[in-house]
């Protein structure tokens, strides 16, 4: 958790923490809304400075443009006109790169900012390393980059209770949404096995994502679009949904929702419903998954590595004869991605808990949030289960369960 | 546009081009979906190559899980899992770096890429940085960043018929929003200068803000926040408003709204509205910023530097008595930001409309997409003002109005 911040860049022996706030990648560069939280800033750098023996000092360089915004966020502020720009770019002969640079000699040299310094956020490939090598060749200071598991990555890996409190809500939140849903589902009247509108149509795949949608939107949630799909494309792990599908009786609908509280954390739950009725191998495929799903969030624990949980359900699914993607990682039937993934800021974020030597060995830890997401997947069969619940690893070492949607297969009609 | 992608290429002395799509970023990296559409890919790269003299071949490398979603996006499949990430990382000895390194050397040497190729997308910055250092080090391509105005922003700043579609329905989406949102004010009891609600209490900025984002819902529309600001905080260009504030006739609202299509163009559109009645200030401040507003719009032309119609602005403003900033970048009355922007798959794209010496001269062309938002800021009075239109440059290249929103400041009551 960012509490953890100054023992980590200690640890990594850096001085400071410089971080990117590019316009144009908002909510989506997370590193930066770390820090700055759901206030809406387009463009500006974080500077996080170690203070003392267990201290830091943050401030966020901003335009006067968003001033107000800046002021919300409660770090120190620094005006970046104070730095006049359009003069250091006429010093630099019109070079906004080298400009660049000049701009962050003078402003790390105003905060007192020197020796090895970590960049973060998240920018274009091109500016990032164009600027970077630039920075280092300048040699003012000593540019330190991770490829992954990063000084940030690493603090984000446990959430704190503010941070666990917005992923409650969150969840809260998309439940109401899941629960609507279903209940628009079910009002919908049946002819044979479809389900028509009020205007004597079909209902569509499409209509209800736009349902999803207008819920979402007064719920207060950001929708980055969902995962509604039916039959065979619920065989299909990350296939949307087709919106000209009509709503069927009897087929599985994979319903894997993952929106997020506006600039904040998200949620991500998935229900399997078989409207009306479900075929007795669907019935029994379902009960497995919820068997493989009960018993991973019965041994979550703090001790094993991340892998062996995704062991655990490949040793189920494999004695009851599914195909994994542990045996090959092609198989398109049977079992076929990883059981879970840590989230926040990012729907996915370490820790991960896929194939064992994919990542590097990882354990969760107390303040650790992660899905169980098992699921069996047979296009050709025409059906696909997923169930997804999210788990927060509480100060006690305790797994808690933040979901608790029903999870019956048969949604009755 | 797209189109001119092989000259480009040819121009730059680039024989490929590769665009990273991490998983996380999703639709803000837009260098990526400028490729994929509006299709949901989250992990992915695209090689571009050339091939014959004014030809390219393109290529998704995707996650089998996403199969359906990558065959969407009509570019030529390489499925991931075909290169078995994990034994790669295995005879690593589990560096990860160095195995995507390696599968990188294996995936461009089966689609016989090589030479010079140029790096884009974003992703976080340590990645990048790590990624393309430990690239330019195994020598097996030459890697090519630019820090701006790269080959794909290059290709960016001129839309093709399909994109300006796009953007034509972002916009009338975005206006049918507007007019609710106005609808909905008119709507409301007046006590004093007060708006109420049914419910009796004072609407508020929060309340409109959730009107807005389920009417942009319902339209259809991503919402990435908007501006709803009112009195001193309209007088602050990019403060998005206070929830709390109540509504009240007389003041000044400025309304900035910037939807886009889920994963694909926005809109961007700015209205100043005073409910009731206008102060004789205000109104003449607002007739000056819209004399601003149609000057420049009459004066759009591929022929004069972009910083020239900034300058247009500024001596208008500046002859009446209002500062600017280019007077003083660090002024907060008066016209405080630049004049416009290109916007796309960004909000802000190139071309630019600011300072001269900001950016490197340029200029518009035919296939430009633009935005003219004269202001006018006075934050310690109580009121700012700004005017937003989105324009196209047509291939005969006339300056079209891409929105026709009533400009008329006072909302009658």
């Amino acid at each position: 958790m960012k509490s953890d911040l100054p023992r980590l860049m200690q640890e990594r022996g850096l001085d400071a923490l410089a971080v990117i706030g590019p316009d144009g990648l908002g909510a989506a560069n997370t590193a930066f809304t770390y820090f700055t939280g759901a206030t809406h800033v387009t463009n500006g750098t974080i500077i996080v400075k170690r203070a003392g023996d267990n201290g830091s000092q943050s401030y966020l360089v901003h335009s006067p443009m968003e001033r107000d915004e800046a002021a919300m966020t409660g770090l120190q502020l620094v005006s970046a006109s104070d730095y006049k720009m359009p003069q250091i770019i006429q010093q630099c002969n019109g070079d906004r790169l080298a400009a660049r640079v000049e701009f962050m000699r003078r402003l790390f040299g105003d905060l007192g900012v020197g020796g090895r310094v970590g960049f973060y956020g998240a920018d274009s490939v091109g500016a990032t390393f164009s600027f970077l090598s630039a920075l280092s060749r300048a040699e003012f200071v000593d540019v330190a980059t991770e490829y992954e598991n990063d000084v940030i990555s690493q603090a984000r890996k446990t959430k704190d209770g503010d941070e666990v409190a917005q992923i409650r809500q969150a969840c809260r939140l998309t439940e109401s949404v899941i629960g609507e849903t279903r209940d628009f589902l079910r009002r919908q009247r049946v002819s044979g096995d479809v389900l028509i509108k009020q205007d004597g149509a079909p209902l569509t795949i499409g209509d209800v994502k736009a349902f999803i949608r207008r819920e979402e939107a007064a719920a207060g949630l950001d929708d980055p679009g969902c995962i509604f799909a039916i039959g065979r494309d619920a065989g299909v792990p990350h296939s949307s949904g087709t919106p000209s599908d009509t709503i069927r009786l009897g087929q599985t609908i994979v319903f894997d929702i993952f929106p997020r509280i506006p600039g904040g954390y998200y949620a991500d739950i998935t229900r399997t419903w078989c409207l009306g009725y479900a075929s007795d191998e669907v019935q029994r495929a379902y009960a497995l998954v919820m068997k493989v799903h009960d018993d991973i969030a019965a041994a979550f624990n703090t001790q094993r590595n991340t892998y062996e949980f995704q062991d655990m359900a490949c040793d189920i699914f494999e004695s009851h004869g599914h195909a994994t993607i542990r045996q090959d990682l092609s198989v398109t039937s049977g079992f076929v991605h990883s059981l879970g993934h840590g989230f926040g800021l990012d729907i996915h974020e370490p820790p991960g808990m896929g194939l064992r030597g994919v990542r590097a060995d990882e354990q969760m830890q107390r303040g650790s949030i992660i899905t169980n997401e098992p699921g069996l997947y047979y296009p050709d069969k025409g059906y696909g289960i997923r169930v997804e619940d999210d788990y927060w690893c509480n100060p006690q070492g305790e797994f808690e369960c933040l979901t608790s949607f029903d999870r019956s297969l048969v949604v009755p009609m």
